[in-house]
């Protein structure tokens, strides 16, 4: 595995709600006995501020929720539209069956606090602990604590994905500004 | 309170994920004592795809709070780009106050299954019962169930907000196809 590449710049923790918060296809990544694995998510909600706390969804049915469930460590990778198509075949394959970073042509990058790698094609990357598996068993809702975050200072206007189901993708428009006093 | 307009078509409550997958800002609309109210809320995911399961994060310094935990019942409305400036109001400022439906000039309509009013401006509407409370207060999770859903057919490409934080607002862009599998 290659060091992680010197123009990955932290994220203060406290801004971290700002990349999840506009809803974006996220890649998670694990690692269980040494074999990092990704899967394609959507389903996640910011719950804290700071310390960033992020609940997300993955059904038993995916081979990530084992590796999650037993390590408690995961990245949570944000892609752009220019990586859609490693985005898809992330969602359209399993772990259990193919060495997905191999395959897709995916690289990890070490993490700083974490085992799970960091995605180096993804422009944004949150290290993340379990905080509370209590919902877990019940809706498969893990609570993430985000530990550590980093972005990919070069990349000014990254365009992310906004799943809509079965092949339909929103792609991230224009950002406007408004007199919003919301945090 | 005006009757529904017809132009409201109901959505098959399989196909609601897709309303909110994307990660839309979204209107909470509330009623308590015979009183509406209404928040702009951005802290959502899906849980369950059917029954729609739909996980939401509401502060207890929000004034829907008290409303949502007592009353189990709310609207989550979806607003596009056009309403921007309501959807600002409506962030900026609380229903212990004002009156947000008519400071804001926002037009409640009834809805079929509960007491919070639609809001006519909004382009689909989720009508929404209290499913499970047991995070509501450690993290201010309400657990919702999604049990009849609407949108205007005249809207054929409704343009939604999704929110970065204080003032900066991006817009939803294009709808792209891609060869996914995933629902």
């Amino acid at each position: 595995m290659p060091r992680r590449e010197p123009r990955r710049r932290s994220v203060p923790l406290a801004k971290v709600y700002g990349l999840l918060e506009p809803g974006p296809v996220v890649l998670l990544s694990t690692a269980q006995r040494g074999r990092p694995n990704v899967m394609t998510m959507s389903w996640h909600t910011m719950i804290e501020f700071e310390p960033p706390l992020v609940g997300c969804v993955i059904s038993d049915r995916n081979f990530s929720y084992a590796a999650l469930k037993s390590t408690r460590q995961c990245v949570i990778n944000i892609p752009s539209v220019e990586i859609a198509d490693a985005v898809v075949r992330c969602g359209n394959t399993s772990g259990r069956d193919v060495d997905k970073f191999a395959t897709i042509g995916l690289t990890p990058l070490p993490a700083s606090q974490v085992q799970p790698p960091l995605i180096a094609e993804c422009f944004a990357h949150l290290e993340c602990r379990v905080a509370d598996t209590r919902m877990v068993n019940r809706y498969g809702l893990f609570v993430l604590e985000v530990v550590t975050a980093w972005i990919d200072p070069a990349r000014k206007d990254p365009r992310t994905l906004h799943h809509r189901g079965w092949g339909s993708f929103m792609v991230a428009g224009a950002t406007i500004r408004l007199p919003s006093r919301m945090r």
